[in-house]
C-alpha cells in the first residue's frame, strides 16, 4: 500500500502548520457551543458504549463513526445523536448492545449477514472488512446485511475500502421520510449512496450522498434556527411546496433528488431511494420501505444495508489508476468557476477540509448536547469521563478562526 | 428461469386484447411522422449494418438496440440517430463496423475489454454477457470496456441481465454536455445510470437515468418545436439559467441532476456523472472527460463502459426475491397520489407500456428521417429495403389510438 492511512494522516495534520481555516459549516450562533478535541469526544463516546457492556474494540469502532461525521462537518449524523439514537434505544432495548452480525450464508465473494439488532455503526464496518478481504481475493464482492440499525454516515464504511486501495460501495435504506415520486406522505427512505475511491495521495474522493435533495437534519437545523428552507426540499401535507420547515418537518415529508414532480428529475431520485432499498432490504430479505424504522420510534429499526468492493489493482495496477485519478481531479479544478460559487469542489473534499480544521481547533458541540451528556453519564456512571470531556472544552466563541 | 422471456413476451403482446394505450411521448405535431412496424425497421436496420459489412448476428443486435429505444419512448436514442451516429462515422471510418470487443485482462469474476473503436451497441451487449455469465460462476462480477463508442440507451444492456434473473448494472461515459457543479461550459458527460432488476412477470424494474437534469435529446426536441425550456435544466455561456434552448444548445451547457450550485443537490448529480467516469473511464484505461467525443465530432469516440451482474439466486431463492419484489411493487403502487400527478410509476413502467403500444400501433418516425434512409439506402443499395419499409409505415394522422 501506497496510501497514507488515515490515523497517520490524522496525526499529521496535527503537526503540520495550516494555512488556512476551512469548516463547511461553522457553528451558530457560536455562544451556544463548545468546541471539544476530537479524541476527548471519541473517549467518552467510546466510554458511553463500553458503558453498555459493549466489548471495547466495538465501542472504539462505534465511537470513530460517530466523531468521524463531526470531524467531517456532518454533525446532523455525530454525536448529537447520542441520546436520542443510541442511549434511550440501548436502554429501552430496541437495539442490542453489539456490533456482532451473523454470517448466514457466505460464499468467495459474497455474503448475507444477519445484524441481530446490533449497533449498525460497528455491524457496518465489520460487514465492509468482510467485503473488503473478499474482494481481496476475487476482485470483486458484496455483502448484504438485515435487521441492522442506523450505521451512521454511509461514507465512513465506504471510506475504509479506499483507504486500503479498493473502490468502496455502501448503500443503507433508512425510515420513511421521503414522498416517492408523484406521491405525497413520508413513504421511503433518504436512502443513502455513497463510494469511495482510492487516491495516491489524501484526500480519498468520497462520494456520500442521501438520495433526497437535503437529509432530514437540514430541515431539523432550519427549525432550530426559525429560518425559512428554499423551495424545493420538502413538501406540506397535501403535497405543496413550502418554506417553512415545520411543515415539512411535523407533517410533510422531504422531496427525492430532482425535486417535485418528474420536469427537474425529481423521478431520478425516486429511482435511486427505490433502487438502495431494492438492494438492501430486498436482497438482503431485511427491512424495507414503511418497515425501516428510526431508533427514535421505539420499534425495532430493521435497517438493511448493502457494501460491495472491487479491487483496482485487478484491472490495472494502483500506480495506474492514481495517476489518472490525480489527472480527473486537475480537470476538475481547473475547469471555469462559475461566477456565483465559492469553489470547485471534488466529493469528499470539504469534509477532509473541515476535519483537518476540526483536529486542530476542536469539533463544535451544541450546549444542550453538552448537557445531554451529562445527564447520561450519571446514569452510566461515567462521571468522572464527562468530567474530563468538559475540561477540555473551549467555549467556541474563544476559539480563533 | 421461471420468467417470460422478452421476446415471447413481445409476441404475447401482439395477440393479447388492450384495453388502453399509452405512449410516454406521442409524435408532434402528427402529420410530420409516418408509423412503422417495428420488424419492418428492425429488418431495414440490420440490414444497414450489414451493408457495412457486419456480420448478420451482430447487425441484428445493433438493429434491436435502436428499436428497442424507439419502442420505449427514448426516440432520442433510436434511429433518428441513424445517419449521425453510424452511417456517416462509420463511412468516414471515424468508428469501424464490427462488435468485436477484445478481452485484455480476465479473471473468474472481471474483464478488462477493449472496443477496437468498434459499434457500442453490439460492444455493451457482448461485454454485459460477459459479466452475466461470470456473475453465473460467482455470484457478482464487473467487465469494463475502453475504446468503445456510443452503446444506446443503457438500459438495453442493464436490461439483458434482469431478463436471465440477474441484477445488470450499466454505465457509461460521453461527450462533455454538462457543467460540472460550479463550474460553467461543457466539461463531462450526461453519463447515464442503468440497473435492472428482475421479476417474476414482466415489466423488469428498469433503472435508466442520464445524470444530468435532462438528457440532450430533450432539448434538441424543444429546439424544433421552438418551444421554451423550463429553468433549471440548462445555463447559457455565463452560467446563467435560460428558458432559450438555444442558448443550452450552442453555446451552454446542461445542469447535473439536482441543478445549479447546491441548494437543491446539483452536487449530488455532479458527483454521479463523476462515479460514472472513474468506474468506466478511469478504471478500464480509455477515455473519460473531455478525451470523449460524440460520433458526430468525426473524432475517434473513445467511450468507456462499466457493466456488472448479481446473480439474486445466491443469496435467496429467485421465488423469494421475487415475491419481495411484488410487494414493493404493490406498496409503492399504493401510495397516496399526489394531486398533480398523472400516475405513480414503477422505474421502467412507462416504457414498457409505451413498448406494448408501438408494438401495436407501429413506431412513430419523423419524415425527414424516413427522407435520410432513403438517401442512406441508395448509397448503401439497400434501397429495395427501403421500399419495403416504406410501404409497411402508415401517416401517424391515420393511425388510431
Amino acid at each position: 500500500m501506497r496510501m497514507l492511512k488515515f490515523s497517520s494522516l490524522m496525526n499529521l495534520c496535527k503537526v503540520l502548520p495550516m494555512t488556512s481555516y476551512y469548516e463547511r459549516k461553522k457553528p451558530y450562533p457560536p455562544e451556544e457551543y463548545y468546541r471539544i478535541p476530537p479524541n476527548e469526544l471519541r473517549k467518552f463516546v467510546t466510554e458511553f458504549f463500553k458503558a453498555f457492556k459493549m466489548p471495547e474494540s466495538d465501542a472504539a469502532i462505534a465511537a470513530d463513526v460517530l466523531v468521524t461525521a463531526d470531524l467531517f462537518g456532518i454533525e446532523s449524523h455525530g454525536v448529537q445523536r447520542l441520546k436520542r439514537y443510541y442511549f434511550t434505544p440501548l436502554s429501552k432495548g430496541v437495539i442490542k448492545p453489539h456490533g456482532n452480525p451473523v454470517i448466514v450464508k457466505e460464499g468467495s465473494t459474497y455474503a448475507l449477514m444477519d445484524g441481530k439488532n446490533g449497533v449498525g455503526l460497528v455491524i457496518g464496518v465489520k460487514a465492509m472488512k468482510l467485503a473488503i478481504k473478499k474482494a481481496k481475493e476475487k476482485g470483486i464482492s458484496f455483502v448484504v446485511v438485515r435487521n441492522s440499525s442506523h450505521y451512521g454516515i454511509a461514507g465512513y464504511h465506504a471510506k475504509i475500502a479506499a483507504e486500503k486501495g479498493f473502490i468502496g460501495v455502501s448503500l443503507s435504506n433508512s425510515q420513511p421520510l421521503v414522498a416517492y415520486t408523484n406521491t405525497i406522505g413520508r413513504n421511503i427512505g433518504t436512502n443513502p449512496i455513497s463510494v469511495a475511491i482510492p487516491t495516491k495521495n489524501p484526500p480519498p474522493i468520497i462520494i456520500d450522498m442521501a438520495t433526497s435533495v437535503v437529509p432530514i437534519g437540514r430541515i431539523e437545523v432550519s427549525l432550530r434556527l426559525r429560518r425559512s428552507i428554499p423551495l424545493g426540499w420538502g413538501i406540506d401535507k397535501e403535497g405543496k411546496l413550502t418554506q417553512d420547515p415545520a411543515k415539512v418537518f411535523y407533517e410533510g415529508a422531504l422531496l427525492p433528488l430532482g425535486g417535485l414532480g418528474e420536469e427537474l428529475g425529481g423521478h431520478k431520485g425516486g429511482c435511486l431511494a427505490l433502487l438502495v432499498d431494492i438492494l438492501s432490504g430486498i436482497l438482503s430479505g431485511g427491512g424495507w420501505g414503511p418497515y425501516v424504522s428510526s431508533p427514535v420510534s421505539g420499534r425495532q429499526p430493521n435497517v438493511s444495508h448493502f457494501f460491495a468492493a472491487i479491487d483496482v489493482d485487478i484491472i490495472e495496477t494502483h500506480n495506474e489508476f492514481y495517476e489518472r485519478i490525480e489527472k480527473l481531479r486537475k480537470y476538475i479544478k481547473s475547469l471555469r468557476k462559475h461566477p456565483q460559487a465559492d469553489n470547485i469542489w471534488i466529493p469528499g473534499e470539504k469534509a477532509w477540509l473541515t476535519m483537518q480544521t476540526r483536529l486542530r481547533i476542536g469539533i463544535p458541540v451544541h450546549k444542550s448536547v453538552i448537557e445531554e451528556f451529562k445527564e447520561m453519564s450519571l446514569v452510566l456512571g461515567i462521571e468522572h469521563l464527562y468530567e474530563e470531556l468538559i475540561k477540555s472544552a473551549k467555549p467556541a466563541e474563544e476559539v480563533q478562526m
